[in-house]
């Protein structure tokens, strides 16, 4: 097993940290956890911090009062992106990691605990920006059950595609267009042409807006140019995971997705949990994913490890809540109307990863890679309201006896997911939510 | 019409610099042309420059010596990429463009002639870059003569799209990828699937690599997300053109393409010429594109205006040279196997940005557009291999004997494009060239 994937002392369910709301038990940001973003406040520029309970932790501050140590050099943390820390590899990310354990410990970081005036802000009082500068954006399909579901709504003549069993197919998405939780998203404009018409599109705002539950998967070392990735040594290229929210217009992707695929339906916006969770955080959770069913072909040798087949993905609990104009105006809170898990993906990270390089795609620092919507087998374990109402057909009654077949101005959509496991403590992602603002007219 | 269009003094023939490779005649960079490049060289790191005849002006070396002016801040030249110059617009680079031409100008430029040593490097000696960061990279389709013989091929079931005349085809690229002319493309190992088989795929180098003839576009003025850029502006957020060869791995794109578009048959390198044409070089050039055939439906309103049907894209002369490794140790020269002209697109650039946009995609400066393959209704005018020789059916016989069906490893690839006009002095863009290396075993 790699190192980094060790589980050691600052996975220990008695470690408490000195920030008090750390240690709620609900907190998505234990001790245990120490997730990477890059933040700003009134004061300062954006730069690199670790949430911690409901407080931001400052890196550059705390280095230089000499609390890091010499764990990592300044400059990697004095940036308007993660993509220097990420470049540097998994020997500075697990240094980083002891050193901000150390700091944020309830008995070894009284020193710290002296300056937290000059070191912590609330988190309710910074704004979190992008966790990278995304030189490049894949997204991939590999939850099975989606691909099953979609295609079957989508193009019912072929609903699981002849090569998806042998490779994780993917897509490039648009960078440009990925922002972090919180930021509202505008309804987009486009062409929508009627089924079965052969007279002339119209041209307005989407009709059927929809979201979709994925897993961000943050690029750390990078490649070069010309030369694969094994599968075996694909984890030192992944620096973290977060949540990805992969709006998609379906009336704007029915007409224009053939033959090349998906682009003004997807590219409007992509919203991502701005918190990075690093492998050394998630090792506890490691699982294999769902068997494949059998009579499925087993992957390609380049795509096969006998530990990416036993440990390749995370036992996440995710969820997607829905609140609408008129919840937040009752003052009601948001409901869960989607729940699944990162281990029904059929293709790892890794093997995504590994595909991705295998003709000699360059993979930086930085890149963010969607796994694909995750549903899972059950009905309430639809990744999207393609799914859930069946294209509309089937619409969704809310407790306050709103109806819904996909997403109206004004619904704010919020990704989470959480990860548990008896004898450890529960880590969370945070949120990754956006809210629908009506289309330009 | 829009002023960076308009047609001055520094498009009169009788014009000369003082640089005498600039006056041949048959040079691409002609005083009238002025492109825009990076360059670096043994002593100095990448900066702005511009390509006069066989030499490369350094514009950062020019501006300490007061021979700018102050038409441009000399912190947009001191820069490894054009984005900064780009995203300050047509203002900035039209005053460039008046103040490289004084400085050049065979009478006007004698101050500049005075101090030729310290701001010329012969182009021969200097590194050319790619021109900008790319952060995001599109490639449409636009090409319909391409479309209709590449559908027919690689989808003989559904040749032209339904959606073709009603917007013009995208999908995101790889920007990593791309890379600039004279840098070794390696061949991709991928995913090989026999026609007809229901066996498992096999691994391997790609037995079918092409090429493929198009246009860059390079973006300038950056828009804002969620706001669309009508069909009137679109001009202004572009800052230039190139040559972009769209290396295609075929075997590996017909298996893995559906449903949501090439990926890895595409994404293992991308070539671009490093010159960037401005819209103030190229105004001499502007035409109409190719009529629209009876029948074809008019472009909806929003991709529709006037001067971009009449005068939307530029008459630019494209050829693809070939020269295998044997023609290399033999002395040969290349040879041109392929003719094309920018006109031959469907939609012209404008209404690709502006469908870009149109559901609220931010474009930002530096972003790469490819128009996609450019064929023309001849059959010496198809721009890529598997239209030439009918998907390998139909090899071609090279005049020293050789065959090709597609590229060998050794091939050198160069794409040229060259305008003309009766009363005007021609312009070139550079080569845009690649050779195949063979695969990673």
């Amino acid at each position: 097993m790699q190192s980094f994937f060790d589980i050691d002392h600052t996975h220990e369910p008695s470690q408490r940290s000195w920030v008090a709301s750390a240690n709620t038990g609900t907190t998505d940001f234990p001790i245990q956890n120490l997730p990477l973003g890059v933040f700003s406040t009134a004061v300062t520029g954006p730069r690199v911090g670790v949430a911690i309970g409901d407080q931001v932790l400052d890196l550059p501050a705390a280095h230089d009062l000499g609390l890091l140590g010499d764990a990592v050099p300044r400059e990697l943390l004095e940036q308007d992106s993660l993509n220097a820390l990420f470049a540097a590899g998994h020997g500075t990310g697990l240094a980083l990691r002891h050193a901000v354990f150390r700091l944020l410990h309830a008995q070894e970081g009284l020193q710290a605990q002296a300056q937290a005036g000059s070191i912590l802000h609330a988190a309710s009082a910074v704004r979190l920006h992008l966790p990278t500068r995304i030189g490049n954006y894949t997204d991939f399909y590999a939850g099975i059950h989606h691909a099953v579901r979609a295609g079957s709504l989508l193009q019912p003549e072929n609903p699981l595609p002849e090569n998806y069993k042998w490779m994780p197919i993917g897509y490039h998405g648009r960078g440009s267009t990925v922002k972090p939780s919180g930021v509202e998203v505008r309804r987009p404009n486009g062409q929508l042409m009627a089924a079965g018409s052969t007279g002339a599109p119209g041209f307005g705002p989407c009709r059927e807006l929809d979201l979709e539950l994925e897993m961000a998967v943050w690029l750390g070392r990078p490649s070069d140019w010309g030369v694969p990735i094994p599968i075996t040594q694909a984890h030192e290229h992944i620096a973290g995971y977060g949540l990805l929210n992969d709006w998609s217009a379906r009336d704007i992707q029915r007409w224009e997705m053939k033959p090349l695929g998906p682009f003004l339906a997807k590219n409007f916006g992509t919203t991502v949990s701005p918190w990075v969770l690093t492998p050394y955080a998630l090792a506890p959770f490691r699982v294999a994913m769902e068997p494949r069913p059998a009579g499925d072909p087993a992957p390609l040798p380049h795509l096969l490890s006998a530990q990416d087949q036993q440990q390749g993905t995370f036992d996440v609990a995710l969820e997607v809540h829905l609140r609408t104009r008129k919840m937040r105006s009752d003052g009601a809170d948001s409901i869960a109307i989607i729940r699944s898990n990162m281990r029904y993906l059929y293709w790892t990270p890794q093997q995504m990863l590994t595909h991705h390089a295998s003709a000699g795609c360059e993979m930086l620092s930085g890149d963010l890679i969607g796994t694909g919507t995750i549903s899972g087998p059950r009905q309430d374990e639809l990744g999207s309201l393609l799914e859930l109402t069946e294209n509309g057909a089937r619409e969704v009654t809310l407790p306050n006896g709103e109806i819904r077949s996909y997403l109206h101005d004004g619904d704010e959509v919020t990704l989470r997911g959480r990860c548990s496991r008896a004898g450890f403590v529960s880590i969370g992602f945070g949120d990754c939510a956006g809210t629908i603002v009506p289309a330009i007219s």
